[in-house]
C-alpha cells in the first residue's frame, strides 16, 4: 500500500510479515517523521529525548486508569499485567493504578477498581489468566458531536480521581475512543495522556505486524484443526467424510488462515478454507469438496464466520446486532455442512469453537503472551515520557528466526481501520494459504506458555476488585 | 446394583467411584470366582498360575492382531502403544504384530498393517498422538445367526496369517464382537485368544471404574468450560448474557458432568448442566436461566447432545443414523440458545466442540494416558497367560490420594451394556453434580501429559502403514 509521508513523499507501507529494520532515526530528524507516518517509530526502550512524538514531559505525579474493551482474549490480562507492573515501578510519575470495572462503563459510572489493593501474586497471575479480569465492555462511545456528554463525564471522573494517564486495551473502535478522549481532555483544559494497548483476536489492526490475542487464537485453531482432522481421517472409511469447523473473523480471514498451519504437505488437512475476503462460490466449493473426498477419502473445511456471498450477504446471519452495530454471527458451520449433505449426501460433523477459541489460555502462544505483556509495558513507558495519543505496535525484524521489537504509531492512524488478509496470503484458488502467509503466521504461534494447574484444571487468578471510593455526587445513566 | 455371583450368592456390584480393595484371591478359590462375577478380578501383574480364568496356557507362538473400533479418542493410540510394546516384548508367545487398517474392516478385507515395520520412535509416539493411527471403523458385525459369513471370514484371515491373539480396542459394541469371535473361533476349530481393550469417551462401559479416553475429554470439557465462562463473565454487563456449550454423550451424562468440575463454589459456572439422564423440563429450565442471570449476571449452560424430552425425543435430532443404527446427533446448543432468546431475549453465544473434544490430545489427562497404556499392556499380559474373552478394567483403590490398579472381567459381562450416571452424582434439582461425583471425576482429569511441539504445533506421529502381503485369493465385499 502506498501513501504520502509527512514530507509529502510517496512511501510504501510495509505489509504484515515484511521485515522492517527499525531505522536509526535519532540520527536523522526527517527519518523520524517518515517512520512516524508509516507507523514504525521509536522503540520505547531506546526512545530518544528528542523524539518529535514526545510532545511533553510528564511533570507532576498523576494516577493511571486502565480499561479493557471489546471481545476479550487469552492474553488481554497479560497486557493488563504489563501495564500494572510497569506503572507500579514508575512511582515517580504514576500514583495509584485504577481499573474500570467492566471497561469504560466503569469510568462512566465512577466504578473504579483499586488495583494497588490486589496482591502482587494476583497481578503476576494475570499473565496466565484468560478473558478480562477487570471486566470488559461492548460499549462504543459515540462521536464527539453526537454525545459530548459521555466524553465530558469521562474527563469529570478522571479529574475527580486525579487521573492523568488513560490506557485503553482494545481494538480499532477503542483506539478511536482513546483518541477522542485525548482531544476532549485538551479542549476541556484537563490534558490526559492517552495510550492505546492493542488487543484483538481478529488481527485486523493496521500498522502493527500482529495484534496480541491473535497468536493464541491462531495456535488454538491450528492445533484443533490438526487434531480433529486426525479424528476424521481415522473414521472416514466407514463414517464421517466431511468435517466443517467454524472459526471467528468477522471481516478478516486471519483466524481462518491460521487453520492452514495444521497441514504442511499437499492433501493434508485443512483441505478447504473459506475466507471472508473471498466471495463464496457455492458450485466451485461443492465441486472441490467432492474432488477432495474422492482423492483423499475425506474433507476438512474451515469456514470463517464472516464468509459471505458475492453480494455481501453472510452465509449465516443471526439477524441481531451488537452495541457497535455489527451483526451477530454464528452458525455458518451447520449451514455449510448441510449444503454439502444436500449436494453429495456425505456423512458430516461440524464444530463451532466460538468463545472457546479466544479464551483458550491453556494452549496460548508463548510469543503472544510475551507480546501482550510487552505492549502493556511499552504503553506505560511511552506515557511517562509524555508521548500522547499513540499505540504501541509489534515490529517484525525477521521471520526465521523470529525477531521483533515494539514501536508505536499515532492513534489517528489506527482508529476505525481494518487490516484484511492480503491477496498474496491466499492461494490462487482461494481455498488455502500461501507460503508467504505461513511464513508470517508461524512465528506467532511459536512456543507454549502453560498456566499452572491445580486439581487437574488451570489455576486462573481472580481479582479482589476493591472499589475506589466515589467522589462525584452525580450518577451517570448509560 | 445387586447381582448373583457364580456360587449363587447375592452380591453388590461396586458403583463407579467406590473404593475396592483387590482381594487376596489367590488364598481363596471361592473368592476368585466371586470377584470374577462382580468384575474385579486378578491384577495381571500378580496373576496367579491357578487363576480359574486362565483356561489354557499359550503353547505355540502365534501372531497378534490389533484393531481400533468406533469413535476414536485422545488416548486410544496410547492403548495401541501399550499393546504393541508389550507384545513385542513377549516374543516367546507372540510373533508378528499386525493391525487392521481401518479397524475390523482391515481384517475382513485382509488389509493388514505390519506393525513391526514401524520404527520404535513412531510406536512410542503413538502415546502422545490422538485419534486412530491405524484407522478405526464404525462397522458393527451382526449377530452370529444373521451374518455368520463375516465371522467365518475373520477366522479365515486369522488362520491365513497365523493369528492367535485378537486385541479389540473399543466400546461395548466392540466387546460383543470380540466375544463372538472367540466363540466362533472355538466352534470352527481355530481357537483364538480374544481380549478387549476398553476405549470410549462416553465412559459408559460397566464394571470398570472409568474408560480410557474419558479422562481426557473430561479434562478438555472442564478446562474449556472454565475458560469460556471467564470470557462470558467479562462481557456480561454490556454483551453476552447466556453461553450454551454442547458436549458429547449420547445416553450417559458423564462428559456433561465433567463440565461441573469447572466451578467449585456456589454461583460459579457452569450454572446449569443438562444431562441425558434427566428428562428436559422446558419451563423449569427457562426459569432457572432467568434466575441465574438476575443473580449472577450471566448464565453458562452445558448441554449434553443426548438431552431429551420426557417422551425420549432428543432436543435436537438430525434424523440420520450411523452404522450402529444410532441416530446422529448434533446441534442441540443452537436449539437451547434460541429457546432462551425467545423466552427472555438475552444476547447469547453457543459452541459445539464436537470432534475437538475427543481428539484434544494437547490437553489430555496424564492419568488417562497412563490408564490407556496400562489396559493395552494388561490385555497382552492376560492373553499370553491364556486368559480368553476378557477385558482389562480400571479398579479404583482410593480417591484421595488417587490409587488404581488393573483388573479384568469376562467380555460377556461388558458386551452391549451401558453404564449411566448414577442418580447420586446429580444434584436433586437435576442441574448440577454432587460432591460424590466430583470425588469420582477429579482424579480422572489429574495431571498434564503434553505432547512435544514443533513449529508451534503438536508433533503427532504418522505410521508408515506397510501392508502385509495378502495370502487369500478370495475378496470380501463389505
Amino acid at each position: 500500500m502506498e501513501t504520502f509521508d509527512t514530507l509529502g513523499r510517496l512511501v510504501t507501507l510495509p505489509a504484515p510479515g515484511d521485515e522492517v529494520k527499525p531505522p536509526p532515526h535519532w540520527r536523522d530528524g526527517r527519518r523520524v517523521r517518515l517512520q512516524r507516518a508509516v507507523g514504525y517509530a521509536c522503540a520505547p526502550s531506546d526512545h530518544p529525548r528528542n523524539c518529535p512524538m514526545a510532545t511533553k514531559k510528564a511533570t507532576s505525579k498523576k494516577n493511571a486508569f486502565y480499561a479493557q474493551s471489546g471481545g476479550v482474549s487469552a492474553v488481554i490480562n497479560a497486557s493488563a499485567c504489563g501495564v500494572i507492573e510497569t506503572a507500579m515501578r514508575q512511582s515517580r510519575y504514576i500514583g495509584k493504578v485504577y481499573a474500570g470495572r467492566d471497561g469504560i462503563v466503569g469510568a462512566l459510572t465512577e466504578d473504579l477498581i483499586d488495583v494497588s489493593r490486589e496482591s502482587p501474586a494476583v497481578i503476576r497471575g494475570l499473565k496466565h489468566t484468560p478473558a478480562g479480569a477487570f471486566g470488559s465492555a461492548r460499549f462504543k462511545l459515540k462521536g464527539l458531536d453526537q454525545n459530548r456528554a459521555e466524553y465530558e463525564r469521562l474527563i469529570e471522573v478522571f479529574r475527580a480521581h486525579d487521573i492523568g494517564y488513560f490506557f485503553y486495551n482494545g481494538g480499532n473502535d477503542s483506539m478511536d475512543t482513546a483518541l477522542k478522549v485525548s482531544q476532549i481532555g485538551e479542549a476541556l483544559g484537563y490534558p490526559i495522556t492517552c495510550v492505546g494497548v492493542p488487543k484483538t483476536v481478529d488481527n485486523d489492526l493496521p500498522h502493527t505486524d500482529c495484534c496480541p490475542g491473535f497468536g493464541s487464537v491462531a495456535k488454538y485453531i491450528a492445533v484443533s484443526t490438526r487434531e480433529a482432522a486426525l479424528d476424521v481421517a481415522s473414521m472416514a472409511r466407514t463414517s464421517t467424510k466431511v468435517f466443517v469447523f467454524e472459526v471467528m473473523g468477522r471481516h478478516a480471514g486471519w483466524i481462518a488462515a491460521a487453520a492452514g498451519l495444521a497441514g504442511r504437505k499437499t492433501g493434508e488437512p485443512p483441505h478447504i478454507i473459506l475466507f471472508p475476503e473471498i466471495p463464496f462460490d457455492r458450485d466451485r466449493f461443492l465441486e472441490r469438496v467432492k474432488q477432495c473426498v474422492a482423492t483423499v477419502g475425506y474433507c476438512v473445511v474451515v469456514v470463517s464466520e464472516g464468509s459471505a456471498y458475492p453480494d455481501g450477504k453472510f452465509l449465516a446471519e443471526a439477524g441481531t446486532r451488537d452495541a457497535f452495530g455489527h451483526s451477530q454471527l454464528g452458525g455458518v458451520a451447520p449451514v455449510v455442512a448441510d449444503m454439502i449433505r444436500q449436494a453429495h449426501g456425505y456423512k458430516y460433523h461440524w464444530a463451532v469453537a466460538d468463545y472457546l477459541q479466544r479464551s483458550a489460555r491453556h494452549i496460548a502462544s508463548k510469543v503472544d503472551v510475551e507480546q501482550a505483556y510487552a505492549v502493556g509495558k511499552a504503553a506505560v513507558e511511552l506515557a511517562v515520557k509524555g508521548v500522547n495519543a499513540v499505540m504501541p505496535v509489534i515490529v517484525r525484524k525477521a521471520s526465521r528466526p523470529y525477531k521483533w521489537t515494539v514501536g508505536h504509531v499515532p492513534l489517528a492512524e489506527v482508529a476505525n481501520r481494518e487490516k484484511k488478509l492480503p491477496p498474496e496470503y491466499i492461494t490462487p484458488d482461494g481455498f488455502g494459504i500461501t507460503e508467504a502467509c505461513r511464513r508470517y503466521l508461524e512465528p506467532l504461534v511459536a512456543g507454549e506458555a502453560y498456566p499452572p494447574y491445580r486439581d487437574g484444571l488451570p489455576d486462573y487468578v481472580r481479582i479482589k476488585g476493591s472499589p475506589v471510593r466515589r467522589r462525584l455526587k452525580t450518577e451517570f445513566k448509560l
